[in-house]
């Protein structure tokens, strides 16, 4: 399929013990050979390793490992060579240019993964999934990307495709006749089907939200009146599991944005500015900055002292950011500063709305509850469908076939002409094979295929 | 020889489209076979690769490939596996975590080097030779280490430890025999072939100023006046290969370094203040810091404004400079703002010790010949030896011996007692015992190692 070799760098840059030339292509072995001093790697069977040294003439440039691959059963589905050299920036560049000389290519970001999808190994949403996986941090999103390379989600969209497929015949059946007016398919059973297929597409729309957190961390907003004890939330959150804070790149100088997993979930918690009516310019853009925060948030948790609580305040604050889709918890603060709380003094609309935490962070630091909490409002989220969409591409898709599907579906009960029916059930077709590849365009490939990293 | 099983990544921390994790021991087959789904491992054949998963249980870490290699013929000498996995801190993370709950241990810096080592497989000089090929970041130390690597210096060493035992055999038979007082090794023969033994052993010392040059990078030193135009000159310097310019650590602020690599050889310049008496005490502190630096340098390059050339001040300057096994070039900038110069204006006792260049930087800025001249005064240093000595601890190992030899051959001439000559000269067979660790301890095992990646 393609004539060209390509090589790169399949391990990241900087020192190492071990680093891995990858190259692909009809003319791998025998280019690799080339440059080889050990066993005819032309005569190796696939899936061996060959011990020599790659040489530039008579200039020996690395002792080295050579893996032989013959296609088709190969990661490219094409002849696959990984030189193992040593971890040296120097070594491996030496390697590649010498590699260029002898008629390979430099690979573009991704390309190894594109000729597998090109050569059908895997398809559309597997190739994305390899590079999530690869850039998966927790293991949540970890588990998702696996689960999509291995196909998962690939096998759901095409049993969907065959029964969309099979409905789409039938109704062009009826199109070669239209002149008897014949109806192939009965129209209750036709409807009935499609209700099925919308069963299915529903719910992996509906898992993105889920999906999109997992991969890209919940986010979390605490909001409160100043000093409150949101810094001092925060952390304390963090540092129970200090090793596995990171920071978030972006973070800006006034809502600091850190990471903490529980349960393999990662959290993106936004600490804010208090919230109050100010005349300082700067502290009412925090203010401004903390209201936009609490809008991109799935769970808020808002803290107010226990010391100075006045439920009329966080009645009219809650009532700012209360929305569908969102967890509010209220965090009672600052429990060790008073002698006795009165539960009954929380007022009973509000016991019923949001869940109600009394905290006391500085005597009792333990935050094992708060953080259960959240997990369990995340973890309820999850779908009855075993598939989680997790990529905006796909829930593009999603959402116009199941948009298509609904015209379909109204079309039929209508009584509209199997040939507008059809069109609409063709363009359901497309984008559900938009997802796996089955339609697509260089651009829609550049688009994907560029945000590899080379080698892959 | 070791009965546990040690394990660790080998590629660079990072993401990349892939990652190797090596697992020697015992072992290492066993236990990788008891996280992998696929192919048995345990019947695969040396040198194979198989296809599959790393699985905990049921739950799938990731898609990979296992290379296993069954001792003897492996890196470490013993049953080596490597997994090669998607190039992501989690999968690492998770594999490594997985093979410790089954048995292995996480090997320490240098641990499969050192395997290599103790069963062995490969000497201490060329143990050292691994690290430093990996670190190596051009031609010339990149290829003294693979020379190195490769044992040219181990087999050296063996040929010199020969004869000087058949040398320690002869005079310790002599001590066998003491009571009878007779001379099995003819004095003057004995002086000959100790002769001949230093003859290979002072070149090699030798080499190492040349050795460490091309190792660590030539340190130039540009000095001279205010204003003469040397930082103009190290940027034109820089500029033509931006390319391979680095920043070395350690810059301070006060003097710039940069690298430049000629013909494969690393020069690394040093910027320096103004050679000049004054009353500033920042200032001051520059020049004491240049004139440390002029210490330090193999080449210094001197730089006079043509415009204000004072050959008395010049001369003066140089006085201070001058010493042994350094090449200091005279540098006259700025040729371009006079009308003429006269180069019979050279006083003739600085042409006869002294390169003298003309520049113009700026009207013509190609360094060709500045270049050559640095680049040619590296490679007369190059001994006749075809092996060159760069490391300190060989170095000292060398000049121990060397001092052992001369004691040896002083006290054959001055018909000393065999039993006495016999004592300096097992300290010199020691002396280069311990270069290739035929004499080693843990100490300086763990010194040497201690530097390595983990993973090597």
């Amino acid at each position: 399929m393609f004539q060209d070799t390509i090589c790169a760098l399949a391990t990241p840059q900087g020192i190492g013990a071990l680093g891995i030339i990858r190259v692909s292509g009809n003319e791998s072995i025998s280019i690799v050979n080339s440059v080889f001093k050990g066993k005819n790697l032309e005569q190796a069977s696939s899936h061996t390793v060959v011990y020599g040294y790659i040489r530039d003439g008579e200039e020996i440039i690395d002792e080295v490992m050579v893996s032989v691959f013959r296609a088709p059963k190969t990661f490219t589905a094409e002849n696959l060579v990984e030189i193992t050299c040593h971890g040296s920036h120097y070594i491996e560049q030496k390697i590649l240019s010498l590699l260029l000389t002898q008629g390979c290519r430099l690979a573009q970001a991704g390309e190894f993964t594109q000729r597998a999808f090109l050569h059908g190994r895997i398809d559309l949403s597997q190739a994305e999934a390899v590079a999530d996986l690869i850039a998966a941090e927790n293991k949540a999103s970890h588990d998702m990307a696996l689960s999509q390379m291995r196909g998962g989600f690939s096998s759901l969209l095409k049993e969907l495709r065959i029964e969309l497929l099979d409905l789409a015949s039938l109704l062009e059946l009826e199109l070669d006749f239209s002149e008897e007016d014949v109806e192939f398919a009965d129209r209750s059973q036709l409807i009935g089907l499609m209700d099925q297929i919308l069963t299915t597409v529903q719910p992996l729309i509906d898992s993105f939200s889920y999906g999109n957190a997992l991969k890209n961390g919940v986010p979390v907003t605490i909001l409160g009146k100043p000093n409150a004890g949101k810094s001092t939330l925060l952390n304390a959150l963090l540092q129970e599991d200090r090793a596995i804070v990171s920071d978030i790149a972006g973070t800006t100088r006034d809502t600091i944005e850190e990471s903490l997993i529980i349960h393999g979930v990662q959290f993106r918690f936004i600490d804010t500015a208090g919230l109050r009516e100010t005349e300082d310019t700067i502290e009412a853009i925090g203010v401004a900055k903390a209201m936009e925060k609490a809008k991109e948030a799935s769970i808020i948790l808002y803290l107010a002292d226990m010391e100075s609580l006045d439920w009329e305040e966080v009645r009219t604050d809650l009532n700012k950011f209360h929305r569908d889709n969102l967890y509010l918890m209220i965090c009672l603060t600052k429990q060790d500063k008073i002698s006795h709380f009165d539960n009954s003094s929380i007022p009973e609309e509000i016991l019923q709305t949001y869940p109600v935490l009394t905290l006391s962070v500085k005597t009792n630091p333990d935050l094992t509850e708060l953080k259960e909490k959240m997990y369990a409002y995340i973890e309820q989220q999850k779908t009855t469908s075993q598939t989680i969409v997790n990529n905006a591409r796909h829930l593009n898709a999603l959402v116009r076939a199941k948009e298509s599907l609904v015209l379909c579906k109204e079309g039929l009960q209508n009584g509209l002409s199997s040939e507008l029916v059809a069109i609409d059930l063709r363009r359901a077709l497309e984008a559900l094979g938009e997802i796996v590849g089955q339609v697509s365009n260089d651009e829609l490939l550049g688009n994907i295929f560029g945000k590899f990293c080379i080698g892959k």
